[in-house]
């Protein structure tokens, strides 16, 4: 089914326990990419970048499925540009420098070849923009998911949940989860967050996994306990991708397909984490995938699930 | 399977933000034996009390299974005793008063109709205390489970790994496996720790459940997502009570059972913060149990399996 992403295309400059980087292709966009294009292709993109962008990444993303008609290049203006610095223990990082650049007032112009999108990725950008997609397609796409993050909580609440209001799935964090609803619970604060529009929520954890809910439902996906984390950068964008992937390659919303795409989500941002930015996303085989996701499988699997009963006391 | 239990038993004074208690049964030994008794009985005791101490508790104790004659009630002496202050969202609590009491100079002396213990729970205590048990028994229990904390690992680490050297399945949370490891990833600290002896490891996470290692496998047992969390005191204890008992009455120490053992260690804690202190393990019946475990199955279950797959681009 036809898929379209939106999100920045940044230049990162990242640092970690482990090594730098110099301008590295980043940004909410090619992580989501990436992902979902090893579910279905064609991944119609739709983002801003400078005339400073380099051609070969651009190149990349086509190489990847990933179809930039909707790619804006405007001439004699900057990309976004994103540079940190992450804790030792990498569960903390420190913004350097942001630079907005053609982000500043990026207008999400859609192709015409994009507009009978089925399922639409909302990466995290400004609310308004992430609106201003919706509207602009001819039809309601069957699926939307949408990114965000705290940033438009404290900046621009209202009109946050004027576009949550709009979307299918919401995918943020626990902090987030808790800001957004004012309760530490998070089976509160998904109830009071799916009043808000929603039907589906999840929560990621990071390395403590996720949660999805749907209703009175809640399915929890745990995260690969990993010996060492590279760089976090993109793990939550690849989630999505993988997520959103996922589910426009099966067509179907189901709680039960949601739970699959959601450890195949899980499964795409272990990989993510393993090198400096997309680098690890470029060259999976369908075998590595199918093997990350039965570990996920292992890990809480207990069998016979019969013998999981209470034993009588004797 | 004859079951040995020791640890701290107490008053306790807690203040959450739903309430106040007056002095109630507390210490570790109690959760661990009130737990461990909905899977096998009796429940031997050994543990350390003063004159204090409400004989209505030690009935209380002794109706639920937990043999008593390992319970020694110190003439003219006080109770170990402790207080403390939940924070408004119970992720941290402050200590107001401990009072050691019996505890400060507790020798563990092991009734002889004990002594042939297979099953044996070593509660929180100084590891120098719990070392003694193991001392004391004729012969070597089939399977040691300890419990311990950070208090230990600050003012007692030599002796603490003494004793960690002796047992086959460890406990504890996962600020404590980093700060005993000194590695953040928790797969490199249970590596560290199983190289000083125990051949299991479990990683309690709180709400974000745990993890059992042993060798190079790993399984995660989630928690229940709670709407409320009423009195987290004891919860720890709870899961290591549940966990042994479910092992005693199963006998069966394979990595497959003791993933049983998580999960019903896992359900009874579960239960044990609906209320303060024990209160919410005083009566729970087989078929609480089994449909609280049932939902710890449901929350991780992706039905069919099979169709975990990556899905081919298309």
């Amino acid at each position: 089914m036809s898929l379209l992403i939106i999100g920045s295309v940044a230049f990162d400059i990242l640092e970690t326990p482990f090594g730098k980087t110099d301008k590295i292709l980043g940004g909410a966009a090619p992580f989501i990419g990436l992902a979902a294009s090893y579910s279905v292709k064609p991944v119609n993109l739709v983002a801003v970048v400078g005339d400073d962008f380099p051609q070969a990444d651009i190149l990349l993303l086509q190489e990847h499925g990933v179809d930039t008609e909707g790619l804006q290049i405007r001439a004699g203006e900057k990309s976004f540009s994103w540079s940190g610095k992450y804790s030792q223990d990498l569960s903390t990082r420190e913004t350097i420098a942001t630079e907005l650049n053609v982000l500043a007032d990026f207008d999400p112009v859609i192709p015409h070849s994009y507009l009978d999108c089925k399922y639409l990725m909302l990466g995290n950008l400004s609310p308004q923009v992430q609106r201003l997609v919706i509207q602009r397609l001819v039809n309601r796409p069957k699926l939307i998911v949408m990114d965000t993050m705290n940033f438009w909580m404290d900046s621009a609440l209202e009109e946050l949940k004027t576009t949550i209001e709009m979307v299918d799935v919401l995918c943020i964090n626990d902090e987030e989860a808790r800001q957004l609803s004012g309760e530490h619970s998070l089976v509160k604060a998904a109830k009071s967050i799916m009043a808000l529009g929603p039907k589906f929520l999840i929560i990621k954890k990071g390395e403590h996994g996720a949660l999805l809910f749907h209703k009175h439902k809640v399915f929890y996906a745990p995260a690969l306990p990993l010996e060492e984390v590279f760089d976090p950068t993109g793990a939550g964008d690849t989630f999505a991708g993988g997520f959103i992937g996922y589910l426009a390659a099966t067509d179907d919303n189901s709680f039960e397909n949601m739970k699959r795409a959601v450890i195949h989500g899980s499964a795409m941002a272990s990989f993510c984490v393993e090198k400096f930015g997309t680098e690890r996303l470029l060259h999976l085989s369908p075998e590595e995938i199918e093997a990350r996701e039965a570990q996920f499988a292992d890990l809480v699997r207990v069998l016979p699930e019969t013998a999981i009963a209470n034993v009588p006391a004797v």
